[in-house]
């Protein structure tokens, strides 16, 4: 379990910031995480990758010379926020356009695609290889779907390299989108992590079993067995393996193939070492020829107890680039000459920054209220964050409590002050669902964010907003979220909630009444809804692999979805400002 | 816990020959460890380094460029024996003489002592840097008792540094010695680990509690306190090193300082990235400079959950050979350009393929005794071995079952072999000696070698013994015992049960009883001081710190001394060979 750590909302701001402080002059704070502290060549393709943290040297131990020139840092087990992931990449690129590569998790493909449309915007060429080793999360005829485990390092390494070789952003590309081809991986768990300030292990696994194909944080796996012998546990990862050949690859027999043995957390050296004898025997013995392996811990999940196998099915480009040199804090191959330090860049602007759009003083009295309605929000869900938690963990990483936790935090900041600014009811509300989704990161601050910024633009800064207005701007909210996802109500997540809240909010509003009551009744039908979700997620359990977990997954969306509302009614009765 | 092995008692060797798999090109095998596979400057100094297994990356993962030039890697948690290390040297140096540095264990002490004599005795000028940086194993008064823990890094670097600078000998040896003089180290300890094939954990802490001080192989700590918070410990850890000052240090202000944060198995990257955090804040405020520090795994303790800081006070050379390129497989900075490869080394020779000498046909039937003898011998050790572990862990680290259990096999093995090419009793004995230290290592295969040679060198190959020279082989193995360690009868160790073994043995032998007689009575008395010695180890408990540990430590040593004198009895009461 995690045992060290202060205020468990700061854990993962406060690694980074040690992280940083211990690999000073290889790396430099960025908001978001990390980038280089050494000079690219102008011109290059930059690498960025990221994901949640946790993973420890996944992802910003990666950043580094013929390895990432940033990582986007995320929450523990959460995606980075699309403001992170864009914040990163800003200050990694250097004129020859981005690179995002990251394991495929909902949440990340949601924030990092985000960022990635929007780095486009701004002219940065930007394009994306999704990494999906892990064969024991989806089928062959679903592997897009893969989750991305330690193969994540051999598609860095390959496109950290062909971007220090100069290829052009198309190229790197090519042999980035080759390499998560040619990488598959297997995983073992004998025990689950315990996040840092949680009771509970995110799963656990009997006494004396092993757990085949669970995934790093805990996603259900494809059986369970007793625990083998390192032979025995070489001859599963083996055999898993050698069964299901990359296009391209015929026979195991003459083909040059990267070996990498990974250690989880608390599986440790000598074991691997052990487990990696038995798993080189049955390779050879197989005609493969094993080149330039690793043996160590490359994509870890805290002190989880647990291994992975992956090979990589080389062809002759992808090995020179495997070969390449690198060096960042958590990875180092060859020799790598020392470089250049990077300018240091001016303090990183955040769009508070901005200058406040002009408000009517309708706008700003109804900002008061929008500004007491986050305060609310942030209280109720203090107060529920162990709850959230633990209904999280039936079907989820548990993280959701301490995800909204962060979220509505730096939401109810935000908002006052902007408030505090002058600013009308819809740039506070735009102004609180960035931060929210900056913060709290992950695939629910991501849709917190899409809601509240859609209400926002829907109510605008000119007029007082009317119920009308804002039954519309909560009926976009909804769109926005169905057009981020794909859930459907029934699929136990935030959008049961969210769709009956919106039904009857039009319903009532239409028939005339006040907000305040239209507001109540709609929450109380949100309240209901979650409820029976929650009573139904413990029955859902583990049924879906994590790639598809976000809007298709059962979480704890629902029930926070009805805590909110419900805490934001009282600042909505105060009839005054918001009619 | 350790989960994945294959037969406990080959996971050492399994884990070298893994290891050496895993780095082909950087490392290569050689009896008893690892050394470099690329060329060394001929005429430069070999660091050979070493301690028991279960620390990767220390000991072996610290062979390569800048760092060791070999590793004896000793059995789990056990000293390698003498043999191991002597092997190791004559792989490893290459002209220039050796240092062998090693935390100081009284095994390694003991095995490295005796391989340092050898060598200098086969012409290879070497010394010895021990080191000693665990501040809470003994007073600074006793400086010199102290355990090497996260200190060995900074000792084999400075050290390997230098020899690779061209340093001579004399020189290397001063700057390691400075280099652990300037290091202090301080630990915490969660949990324990458990060792291959074992039922229990070394040892426990309460839940929710944490030991500082403890050892790397559970040796005492020196209190106990709740686990606090990640800035809590890093307060507890800043101000124990600050509390004592090397000499030539007057105040922490304005001193250039190396921080290696190191984790022992369990506590992960990001828990040791916040705590890292803190410890950087109150060295900060403290004055001090903090150069290249190291955040990771540099000695562990298998999975333990664990800790510890390791502070350097550098001077200018310190720093300069600190920062120096180093390329090992599990320590690796800076920039160290490709190295040719060592042409590779004939097979190792070993003793045993030394000429036999000849032996009188009265010797070779004694011979015949001492080889069933020996069967019996590892027999019992076969039928006791979960036994001897048991008790063994009362005060000790549980490994003396699993260590009497190779060195017994190894001896009854190389006994048979020698009696099958003609060997005579001294020959068998010496050659069974010679094995059980080999493969058994740490200090009882080391003291079972010293006693058989003492032995079997009384006895000779000339004629067949009677009882009076196996009386007097006895006190002379009894002595051999006493000069090596420095225990006494009482404390509760082998030499309990050894003396009244000989004087039974003795003083029936002279009183014209026959050997076989003479030779039950004196098993009878050893297992009877046994006994009670194994009664009272609950009692003593942790008492002394494991610097101490040998001949003055309580172990199993007493109750195995008195199954194999027991088992023996049977084989030399046939009276037809020795009389």
């Amino acid at each position: 379990m995690t045992r060290l750590f202060n205020e468990p909302a700061a854990f993962a701001d406060e690694l980074v910031a040690g992280f940083v402080a211990a690999n000073r002059g290889r790396v430099r704070a960025v908001h978001g995480g990390v980038a280089r502290a050494t000079r690219s060549e102008p011109g290059t393709v930059a690498l960025v990758v990221g994901g949640g943290s946790g993973h420890y040297p996944a992802f910003g131990g990666l950043v580094g010379a013929g390895l990432a020139h940033g990582a986007a840092m995320g929450n523990l087990f959460a995606s980075p926020s699309t403001q992170q992931v864009l914040s990163v990449a800003r200050a990694a690129e250097h004129g020859g356009g981005v690179l995002l590569s990251y394991g495929n998790y909902a949440g990340d493909v949601l924030n990092f695609d985000a960022a990635e449309a929007q780095l486009i915007a701004e002219g940065i060429p930007t394009r994306t290889v999704r990494v999906t080793d892990d064969i024991s999360s989806a089928s062959v005829a679903e592997k897009h779907r893969r989750r991305g485990i330690a193969g994540d390092l051999v598609v860095f390494k390959v496109a950290g390299a062909a971007a220090e070789a100069g290829y052009e952003l198309d190229e790197v590309v090519r042999v980035a989108t080759l390499a998560n081809e040619r990488t598959r991986s297997f995983g073992v768990a004998f025990t689950g992590c315990t996040l840092p300030g949680a009771a509970e292990p995110l799963f656990t696994v009997p006494e004396g079993r092993m757990a085949l194909g669970l995934g790093i944080h805990g996603e259900p796996g494809i059986g369970e067995t007793d625990i083998p012998t390192a032979d025995g546990l070489a001859e599963i990862f083996v055999e898993a393996l050698l069964g299901e050949l990359p296009d391209g690859v015929d026979a195991p027999a003459g083909q040059r193939v990267v070996v990498v043995l990974n250690g989880l957390g608390s599986v440790k050296y000598e074991e691997l070492y052990v487990v990696y004898g038995g798993i080189a025997r049955r390779l050879e013995e197989a005609g493969v020829e094993i080149v330039e392996p690793e043996v160590g811990e490359f994509c870890t999940s805290f002190d989880m107890a647990g291994a992975s196998l992956t090979l990589v099915w080389l062809d002759e480009e992808l090995e020179t680039l495997w070969a390449a040199p690198a060096d960042a804090p958590g990875y180092r191959k060859g020799s790598v000459p020392p470089r250049e330090a990077v300018e240091a860049d001016p303090e990183p602007q955040t769009s508070s920054e901005a200058v406040m759009a002009p408000a009517s003083e309708g706008s700003r009295r109804a900002a008061a209220r929008v500004t007491a309605a986050l305060d609310a929000t942030a209280a109720v869900i203090d107060a529920h964050v162990d709850e959230l938690g633990r209904i999280d963990a039936v079907a989820g990483d548990g993280d959701h409590g301490i995800g909204m936790q962060r979220g509505a935090t730096a939401a109810a900041v935000a908002a006052r002050d902007a408030h505090d600014a002058g600013a009308g009811a819809g740039t506070v509300l735009v102004r609180a669902a960035d931060a929210w989704s900056d913060r709290a990161g992950g695939t629910s601050g991501a849709l917190w964010g899409v809601m509240l910024r859609a209400l926002g633009t829907r109510i605008g800064d000119e007029v007082a907003p009317d119920a009308a207005t804002l039954a519309l701007g909560a009926r976009e909210a909804l769109d926005g979220i169905r057009a981020y996802g794909k859930a459907e109500v029934g699929d136990k997540t935030m959008v049961d909630a969210i769709v009956p809240f919106v039904e009857v909010l039009e319903t009532r509003v239409a028939a005339g009444d006040e907000l305040a009551d239209a507001w109540d009744a709609a929450s109380a039908a949100a309240t209901e809804a979650a409820a029976a979700t929650a009573e139904l997620l413990p029955r859902m359990g583990r049924a879906r692999p994590h790639a598809e977990r976000s809007l298709g997954t059962p979480d704890a969306g629902a029930h926070s979805f009805g805590l909110v509302v419900t805490a934001a009614a009282a600042a909505l009765s105060r009839k005054d400002t918001v009619r």
